[in-house]
């Protein structure tokens, strides 16, 4: 028997209790599910006999202590922040741990301590970090093997809505948390293009979109993500001239999110002096400049300002949103981004029946026996329903998958590891197509 | 014989040494002044009996303990960084001190101490902060003292370049610390209009300028500052419908100065990959997008951009700079705003001859007997030649004045303390005018 302590049981977790579940039997596991609240998991947990559910807090070092203690293997679906003091214990009682967050630079200093004592700290290991690295690998690494050279690397990846479920004029809803939707994106994205670095700063960042198609779903575009150079070494791409990953979003969204960030609406930076007397349409009116005439319509106040028809999509978005009306804000001290928050929330829920959509693509350009070559690599997975969202599922499945790999011992790499090795990758992209997560390639010759 | 402990050294410290010089011997007085480096002051100082120049290291807490014991009062022209360790210092040996600086917060934590021993921290003392809170002042009061009631209150000071010296066609030259030009105005320009709160994010600052008009000086242009409503409390108007603070430059600056916003070329917050590497020209080019067109020119580009003529002001003004050059950077692991700073100071530098000009306006709306009246309030102060700069001027002056009114027991406030009270702005906005550093006043009737 092996026990298994995932901490964090919140909605993106779904999926991988499930596969854990599903597979407990089988490999002889038992899970141990904490979290702050596990009320909602208890009647799912009460006829499992494999299974249990506990309030954890990770603030707790004694409960902390004590559950890794028991642990052959912890993952970790807590808030990022919280990550690094699961790490440190997991080190001190020498227990591998997985988790889908990003390494941070604090994880980095945990390299060493982890090789020595023979232990895997496995990170990006859901979706976006995760299973981007795993299908770009995958496909580089092929590309290379057959003496292709790489010459342009972009990666693109989006939580949106599904098709059948888009009703509203962003084509958008929220699908994980919104407070990173409406701060994504600040700081300066950096990329390389044509061997020359690029730099954007956030307030251009959503008018330099790039264009993206796939079969059967259409068009998205797509913007920069704040760093795509990082990896250029861990996937063995350094001297490659083109390198850009990003976010997708169904066309018209940028443009329509751009204006939030042109008046500020994004910052988090500062508290509003009076968030608790403001109404939706005085929020709004508190970025823009005094009307030039008292006739003026808001719709033609954010025309004028921002140099867009005043009754064209774009303002048309941001009225369906609800921002001209007299709501009462009923936020104290909110900063901007928190109040644009609230009012997204009410209009980007997901209702009863909606279905999520994850949309990834790669779009790899390399040269090989003197051709220029293009592979495109996509992947749409769509949610089953309102648990096994298809968020849920592309973060969850492949940690589900290397926690197998790593109870049955068949991963090697130790320290601070993400999954761009083929042992690490190959059964996890295998297993996934079981799932219905599946890459469609397609591959063309360059005209140049 | 009182002795006076002045730090810092500084360009901006000339008219206060001579102010200093001047009285010394009618108001017996023994000046140290102290710097990290006072070479270029010996020779003015070995003719004078009444004068000592030191190497004076703030961080030296030895040499900071025993020239404030000697002192009888200290002035700090230090770097704003620098004053807490000196206040704390005076606070603790139970001298005076005056800046020209900021009251930072950590400043405020000061005040009841200050008080208890019976002491004046007196902050905000020369040009602005400084005479734009004691010019400002006296109108209010006496507006208020007249039974009028303010509804508007805008005040804009600009550090420029005199009209016999403004040969470029940005109609500036760098005056003060580059840096701070660079770096002017990040964050969130907040002020009050009509009753409503204003908030204006960075990249629209430059956008969103008000335009002003000194008789024989021509048009002038404003941008907000970054906190508007702070000091409604200490000029006691809590209930002011409209309190607007700004910068002054001349007509065109802000539209051009929007370009480097605009492409990132003022951001402060990470480094550039390749400084070392770049050239003026690649700089620029790494904040544009590819181009759409080999052919395309680098106005083009821009003009594409930022939907500006390519050929017109805005871009030539950046052409003139030299920025479209292949001249190398030659600075390793600079932020774009370090590689603007170097730009500029080559083209903004006041050359030998060159005179600067201090303007500042402040224009308050009233409403008196029923009808609304507007005061225009002017100064301009323009250099007597480089070491007697406009700015050393009205920076040095004030303090100066303020510092003979302390030694011979004229303030009577206590604690920390900016100049909005009478007994400190009366006499110096008096002495000022002997030096030529007088506001000229206009009042109307505004017509509804």
């Amino acid at each position: 028997m092996k026990r298994i302590l995932l901490l964090g049981a919140g909605r993106s977790a779904s999926s991988l209790i499930k596969y854990l579940f599903d597979n407990a039997t089988a490999e002889e596991w038992y899970i141990t599910i904490g979290d702050i609240t596990v009320t909602h998991l208890r009647p799912l947990i009460e006829p499992i006999s494999f299974a249990e559910v506990i309030n954890f807090d990770v603030h707790n070092e004694e409960q902390r202590t004590a559950e890794v203690a028991k642990a052959d293997l912890v993952i970790s679906l807590l808030p990022a922040v919280f990550h690094i003091e699961v790490a440190k214990e997991c080190l001190r009682q020498e227990k591998n741990l997985i988790t889908a967050s990003y390494v941070s630079p604090a994880f980095l200093e945990l390299h060493q301590e982890a090789q020595e004592k023979n232990l895997t700290i496995l990170m990006e290991s859901g979706l976006d970090p995760g299973i981007d690295h795993m299908s770009a690998m995958a496909v580089i690494r092929r590309i290379q093997e057959d003496g292709g050279k790489l010459t342009s690397f972009k990666s693109f990846t989006g939580g949106l809505v599904a098709p059948e479920s888009d009703n509203n004029p962003w084509h958008y809803k929220f699908t994980w948390n919104p407070r990173n939707v409406v701060l994504a994106g600040q700081g300066t994205a950096k990329y390389i293009k044509n061997g020359e670095y690029k730099y954007i700063p956030y307030h251009k960042l959503f008018k330099r979109v790039d264009s993206f198609y796939v079969d059967d779903y259409g068009h998205f575009e797509g913007y920069a993500n704040r760093d795509s150079l990082s990896y250029r070494e861990p996937y063995g791409l350094l001297d490659i001239p083109t390198m850009l990953r990003g976010t997708l979003r169904r066309p018209g969204y940028c443009e329509a999110w751009d204006v939030f960030v042109q008046l500020g609406l994004t910052d988090d930076s500062y508290s509003l002096d009076n968030s608790d007397t403001m109404t939706y349409r005085s929020f709004l009116e508190a970025f823009l400049p005094p009307p030039a005439d008292a006739r003026e319509s808001m719709s033609e106040r954010i025309g004028n300002y921002l140099n867009l028809p005043p009754y064209g999509e774009v303002v048309q978005k941001l009225e369906w949103l609800g921002l001209f009306d007299e709501t009462p804000v009923e936020l104290a001290g909110a900063t901007p981004a928190q109040v644009l928050e609230k009012i997204l929330k009410e209009r980007w829920t997901l209702a009863p029946g909606d279905k999520d959509m994850i949309v990834m693509q790669h779009l790899f350009e390399f040269e090989l026996d003197g051709e220029k070559r293009e592979i495109t690599s996509s992947l749409v997975a769509t949610g089953d329903d309102e648990v096994q969202t298809a968020m849920a599922k592309t973060v969850g499945l492949p940690v589900g998958i290397l926690a197998k790999l790593m109870l049955q011992g068949r991963i090697t790499h130790r320290g601070v590891v993400i999954p761009i090795h083929p042992e690490l990758y190959e059964p996890v992209l295998e297993e996934l197509k079981g799932f219905g997560i599946d890459f469609v390639e397609k591959e063309r010759v360059l005209v140049n």
